[in-house]
């Protein structure tokens, strides 16, 4: 017999894991048919060029757990094939630099998500942990190439402002793709009752993450936890434009947590994690099957499920990338 | 009432002109399918990667001209589009750089053609300018991942020695793809009978080039030199393997000449090309059909001249692009 975990498209908005065989094979034991996996957070354009390089002979290597997503139809086919669908992402449009041309290069390689700024500012907007002076022209031109060559546009990381100026200049919908409410907890990556709904009302989308330090009960939480956070935001903007992103960073140790809490990986510190433990239940990429059973315990409706759990991701991926 | 050359498909394996709306015009008026295109020389890696961006908003600012080229279904597509199709290529793989990563990023956007050394010594070998040591162990590596992603090897300015190691080491045909013969005209870039017929035996391709520096009349010679020229290849190597090359520099200024014959672009200076000023009947890419003509006025079957004017590039782009 199989379980709704089973039957469902499953989809993860945000993994940062340290991607090798290991975490291809705990993809597999979550049943992913697609992951919006970061190759890139403060490296510059060539660095990250390197990193996609490495991604793509990984997924070669390893090509009877994984293949490379370009258009929703390979994550549909990823399905069938019983592997999971690795989506090129950025947390971080720096590797874009100072050349618009540097994004048609990427989205040829395969990219598909980039998140504006990462925590601090950059040439387009400013990150979520200094003051936010919003979108810069340069930025406006950035969104508009992004929009022709259909990449979605990820906000979870940027400033209020920024994130707001992007929500209305961009023709296309784009995502938070792993927050959670300030409601349930007030922190500087956490989005407001009105923020949430700022971004739904305009066609966009909210995948809300689990990663300890923005929950409510921090390391002590459980997979229930995370159910409740994703049902407070379905509260406020409806069950159709959210996913889930889990930011799952398995494997990473404390070098790359300094790396990432420090502006361009090296400068002054912005924020400390404390432990990184996941919800008890949820604790690695594997155990994705125990979020869905969740939701069935806290008496969602199956078809709620299906589109929470991947459903609504396809959709939005359709509608940006344009295949 | 039609011309052979409006009937069938004209394909130039080297144009390095300036590119431009004009010259996009011109390439209609010849009746090019496709073209490879020159978008590095001595560029880096970087500098090449936003050439590329420049070709491909040229291509969309001219789309009722030029459609770019990623399969030899995109060349029959573009035909059928009264378009030329622009192949990428590059006359030095000096933009690989030191990375194979690279490689796959440059097929990604497109690249299809890549000569492995330009007159002088780079990582993988050593151009036809200067002392040639052979391909390096990098070089084979190289070789491997074009082989793998099917990009076709260009030999055309590689030194001898470097030239038959690649063609003994591709497992796939490789190409010179603009060239002479030295049985014409003794010159560091014109090839042998023996190099001719050595890539030629090995399932290699001729392009044959009119650069006027390359020519035994030079700046006096007409189109029937040219004609000379791929009839002098043919008695050697047959009909199969022959294409053109024009070698259309179109546009380009003494700072781009300069530019060309300094190693690097800017060091020594390796040869000096004169004035260069193509055969009469042909000096500009608009002309091509009178290449045709030539053909015709010089007694060639229908058959031959439809493969050498652009058949047999197709077969050839086919069997190393995969498509």
């Amino acid at each position: 017999m199989h379980t709704l975990h089973q039957e469902s498209l499953v989809i993860d908005g945000l993994i940062i894991a340290k991607f090798d065989r290991a975490v291809f094979e705990d993809m597999r034991r979550a049943g992913l048919a697609a992951a919006n996996c970061t190759v890139s957070v403060w490296e510059d354009f060539k660095t990250t060029v390197q990193n996609i390089a490495r991604m793509k002979s990984l997924i070669r290597e390893n090509s009877e757990l994984a293949s490379l997503v370009r258009s929703t139809g390979d994550i549909l086919q990823a399905q069938r094939d019983n592997k999971t669908g690795i989506v090129l992402g950025f947390q971080n449009a720096h590797a874009f630099e100072d050349h618009l041309g540097h994004i048609e290069a990427f989205h040829d390689m395969g990219v598909r998500v980039v998140q504006l700024c990462y925590n601090t500012q950059n040439l387009i907007g400013t990150g979520c942990y200094e003051r936010d002076g919003g979108l810069s022209d340069y930025g406006r031109e950035v969104i508009a190439e992004m929009n022709r060559l259909g990449m979605l546009i990820d906000l979870s990381h940027v400033g209020a402002r920024t994130s707001e100026e992007t929500i209305l200049e961009s023709k296309q919908p784009v995502a938070y793709t792993h927050c959670l409410p300030a409601g349930l907890k007030q922190h500087p990556r956490n989005k407001s009752d009105e923020q949430l709904k700022f971004i739904a009302d305009r066609g966009g989308f909210v995948g809300v993450t689990m990663f300890p330090p923005f929950l409510k009960r921090g390391i002590d939480a459980t997979v229930d936890d995370y159910v409740e956070a994703i049902g407070y935001v379905i509260e406020r903007i409806g069950e159709d434009c959210v996913g889930i992103g889990t930011d799952h960073t398995q494997g990473h140790g404390h070098e790359f947590f300094e790396w990432l809490t420090h502006d361009k990986g090296r400068h002054r510190r912005l924020t400390q994690f404390g432990t990184v433990r996941n919800p008890l239940g949820i604790r690695t990429i594997g155990e994705l099957p125990n979020l869905t059973a969740a939701m069935e315990r806290a008496g969602w409706k199956p078809s709620r499920i299906e589109k929470v759990i991947g459903g609504n991701w396809l959709r939005l991926f359709k509608q940006v990338w344009g295949a």
